[in-house]
């Protein structure tokens, strides 16, 4: 057969081959063309279903991040917040954690109010507990959280910068609200802000703690927090508080070294007064400091010993908002 | 010979033995005692013979620094700036590389008004060149370097912070001037401050060095330096200016992050008005900047590459000087 073709005139050859090509090409742009046709319609299916979201890419789950905001008998300030922390840059995903027992979670009104930049997650719980959020969501995929209370408005260029320091500091809780304990001779310990004294380390104040009611910190904490003494779990269920201190407890254990990173807020508020509920949060409570003097003793008798560090760093954005926030008089 | 000593009586041989340990000992008692009367007086020379340093004992040499300070044509400010820096904690010693070429050092009048705190050593130079502050000075013994241009005046309060946040980022230089270069579509860099553009990402602005003329870095990068490219020492020499962009190409190349680190300062001054030298520094020449761009689009051709990085991080010391620093609306 190949001596056969040698033999037949190239002007023939030539003729059969651009016929073939020509019919394949042909056949190609119809099969192209059926295929577009059939490409599902992207708009429409988009945000409707909750369910089906994009698998993130490895990349993604470190340049994104999850945003688990606990909520109990405040809706509606869950809702003004949600329409702000829907849509800050590099958000994930939005975990809402339903503290509200026995009542139904708002899906129609949110889905009839859709679509929205980003899935929206509600998570009934059986009881209202404080640690609900510091579970292991099987939702969670990226490598950052961001714990927000559910009455705290945080802009979004404090949380965009905040986010990106936290890059810089992924094994620390890197947030807004910074606390301390400090030691008396007597051995106990208690816990306060700037109205305490300063810790003695030089001149300055120092904070041990960063709230995580305003935080980035690794979601590994959050397996981590697991596996943590029956005590811890039922010291913050007695008290319905200091799962925060808690956590810093964790992380200042895991690392060695002051457990959070306070980033300077430009722009922080609490909504509490704005709530159509009356509910006005936990720490209005009269116990609620003492209260949380209380755990820093309680768990520096289950970690056996005390593994909060200090620190006086704190972190402000470059050049903003003022193009020369660092101009000095030379 | 030996066998002659082995016949020899026992009593006889312990007696010679005996008188011959007298002497041994009475001898070096002698040699002791005339060793102790000939040590100097430690009193009188301590502060006189610059020479003699006490050897750094490794815990000290993390925990203190060595200032090293460039000085021409303006003693009257140096030895001002001298009493405010020789008491600053954790300085471990001090070294003036004096470029008054032909011109004898202060000694004479240093010592009469001493003592002083810590050792200062003279350093002088044959050629009065911007990069001898960059030499590996045999006199420095601590990890830590703080460098300082002698017109510019930082507060205790600012250093002793400044040194604690340098020991949390040694490989970075950690000071209170920060700079930036930014590209333009010609592919051409541009050298400056706050007047510049932002470089883009997202809001604010970034600086991408940071000056040593007020500055912590580490030692090594000096004995890094020395060995850098011909061609650096050659701009350096041909402008009188830049080496301490060079310095953060060289530290942004070693570790390929931004170099430096800015701490706000709370209290910095230039303090060249007040020199009676008349000499103002070289950043008034008409054309400082310009040559600083020019440094920077040289340095890239050298080192192939920009290695300078973008950061926003601005540290400033918590709770100081205002107790709560920190406050905020919430």
């Amino acid at each position: 057969r190949y001596l056969h073709f040698c033999k037949l005139p190239g002007r023939v050859m030539g003729i059969r081959l651009l016929r073939f090509t020509s019919v394949v090409i042909i056949v190609l742009l119809l099969v192209a063309g059926a295929l577009t046709a059939l490409l599902p319609n992207i708009k429409d299916d988009k945000m409707l279903n909750l369910k089906r979201e994009p698998k993130l890419q490895s990349q993604s789950a470190l340049d994104s991040f999850t945003l688990i905001m606990q909520t109990y008998n405040r809706t509606d300030l869950l809702l003004k917040l949600l329409n702000h922390y829907q849509a800050i840059p590099h958000l994930h995903k939005v975990i809402v954690v339903w503290n509200n027992i026995g009542e139904k979670i708002p899906e129609e009104m949110w889905n009839s109010l859709g679509p929205h930049p980003v899935p929206v997650v509600f998570k009934v719980q059986t009881v209202n507990r404080m640690r609900n959020r510091l579970q292991n969501f099987p939702e969670l995929e990226t490598k950052a959280v961001l714990m927000m209370d559910d009455d705290t408005l945080v802009s979004a260029h404090d949380l965009a910068f905040a986010f990106s320091v936290w890059q810089q500091f992924p094994e620390h809780i890197v947030g807004f609200v910074p606390r301390k304990h400090i030691s008396t001779p007597s051995g106990v310990y208690s816990y306060g802000s700037f109205e305490l004294q300063n810790p003695g380390f030089g001149n300055g104040d120092q904070y041990s703690m960063v709230l995580i009611g305003a935080a980035f910190f690794h979601s590994g904490y959050l397996e981590d927090f697991q596996r943590q003494p029956e005590a811890v779990f039922a010291l913050i269920d007695e008290t319905q508080n200091c799962d925060d201190i808690a956590m810093n407890f964790l992380v200042a254990k895991h690392t060695g070294k002051s457990s959070g990173v306070f980033v300077k807020p430009v722009d922080i508020r609490n909504l509490e007064k704005d709530t159509n509920s009356g509910y006005s949060g936990m720490w209005h409570r009269a116990e609620h400091l003492l209260q949380r003097s209380y755990c820093v003793n309680k768990l520096v008798n289950i970690y056996d010993g005390m593994p909060l560090k200090y620190s006086n760093i704190m972190i402000s954005q470059f050049g903003f908002p003022n193009y020369a926030n660092h101009k000095n008089k030379m």
